[in-house]
């Protein structure tokens, strides 16, 4: 049994009982197989385009899933852990605070893979809770783990339950990542289509605020927003593009982009980490903040 | 056994012995099965947008398929029939002639169905054959017949085996759906997206025609071209937002569409019966010719 699956492994002597608790709670480790095609479909959904072969067409040489594919196995088992124990909780008011994934072995091109899900930390933000989900998911057949994804959601109106509010230092997951005081050293534009979120929402977050307006007007949305997902796997794909292969990467969602418009990310490469912002073009607003990815060094291109 | 599956169902008396023995060759019963999510991969590979939710969003009082999903189960299972036993026969001088689609019953959103497959007519062009394919598609488990298709190809250089030079009447099938000398009584214009054959092709014809441009080299085109069923799907669809919903539709392929071209569809309604050409407007070529669905009287529109 690895440290992960330690029945004990992220206990933590100031969580409130109500979190040690639910801490404890164990779900059965969720599988998620794919083809190739889901493969395409999730790169056409983060705007790859028919001219970039090795993410389109599976008879390519380099055929390849885009590595922010890795959130995509895990995500049924992150956001299927039940939160229904916070008080006050409620679906509607949940919002995606962060993400980190880690690339931890080459990303196969279909499989069978397995993911272990934990709850990771439980913060009592007063008016809301924070609550960050650890997946480790690894090869059904060889038990080699491809991916680790930490995940914070903030449900709003969940607050008050007492125990921690301020997270420990998690690395690479919990970085600042401030970017320099310098213009970036690269930005890259891209516009999403008007149906982005209608197809980015077939590999997997099938939630309505990202297609019924009925919906995300609850939310207090005026029309159907992007998913946050989407929007990382957008943005990392221009680091990729202008900077080559990563391991990791961490993003804060700081605000929404509506399909149709027009993300711009801005790059600064410090050493072997790319440290990045995005915003949405067309109103001005940050949508990625406090982001950056390690990169793959030279030596370990061909991982 | 059904008069489709009968042995001799499509034999003709003036076969050649080639063509004789190549109709009594079986192939099993092919399966497909799809989800909900299958069904709007196709809808938004024929253009359907993220504002029509009964195309694009399962949870939708009146989620459907398009109509033209019909051509989809059958796919594998006639484009897989065996045609080598033609003289020089070469899969890159293979083209979709024409396509007649019957829809018989509800389209379930998801479901298991089963495919018969029969050589139905083999006619020597000279220069090409016309090799004609009819599938049943039916449910597996209710065995009730929801689709037939017919599907023409042309393989050049593949004539002269003697035999039939001339197809039977085969009703709405072979109809030859001139339209009348008026102005048309209606015009739908649709912008394809330059990702639609990459989109499109994940409904399951994966021909690298439609992505690769050494392959669009070999066949003559300057690049992929558009799935002469995915225009056949995008002008059905503006049949059906026109004048509601038919019950069988037939076209020709008479030109190419590359990706991000605009299709523009000209319709006559006659009757009960809707007559329909579709062109690029960027080239002023024609793509569908002798068109016509039928449409499906009120009081059958619940069926």
């Amino acid at each position: 049994m690895s440290a992960f699956t330690s029945p004990n492994a992220f206990a933590d002597p100031e969580d409130s009982q109500l979190v040690a608790d639910a801490k404890k709670a164990r779900v059965d480790p969720a599988e998620h197989w794919y083809t190739e095609r889901d493969v395409i479909l999730y790169n056409l959904g983060i705007g790859a385009t028919e001219k970039e072969l090795q993410w389109v067409y599976e008879g390519d040489d380099e055929f390849a899933a885009l590595p922010t594919f890795g959130v995509v196995p895990q995500f049924a088992a992150s956001s299927g852990l039940p939160l229904d124990w916070l008080p006050n909780f409620n679906p509607a008011k949940l919002l995606h605070g962060e993400q980190y994934l880690s690339i931890k072995a080459p990303i196969p091109t279909s499989g069978e893979l397995v993911n272990d899900v934990r709850l990771m930390e439980v913060l009592d933000k007063g008016k809301a809770a924070a609550v960050t989900t650890i997946v480790e998911t690894r090869d059904k057949h060889t038990g080699q783990v491809i991916f680790e994804n930490q995940s914070t959601v903030f449900i709003r109106g969940a607050g008050g339950f007492g125990g921690k509010t301020k997270g420990n230092d998690r690395g690479a997951a919990s970085a600042a990542n401030t970017p320099p005081k310098r213009a970036p050293d690269a930005v890259v534009e891209e516009k999403t289509s008007h149906s982005q979120a209608a197809l980015y929402r077939l590999s997997g977050d099938s939630n309505p605020l990202h297609i019924l307006p009925e919906f995300a007007a609850i939310g207090g949305f005026d029309q159907p927003i992007l998913h946050g997902l989407c929007s990382m796997g957008i943005a990392a794909k221009h680091v990729l593009k202008t900077y080559g292969s990563y391991s990791d990467i961490k993003v804060r969602f700081a605000g929404v982009v509506y399909p149709g418009e027009t993300i711009v990310t801005e790059l600064w490469k410090e050493g072997g980490k790319v440290i990045f912002s995005a915003k949405v073009k067309e109103r001005g607003t940050t949508v990625l903040a406090a982001a950056a990815a390690t990169l793959v060094e030279a030596t370990k291109a061909k991982l």
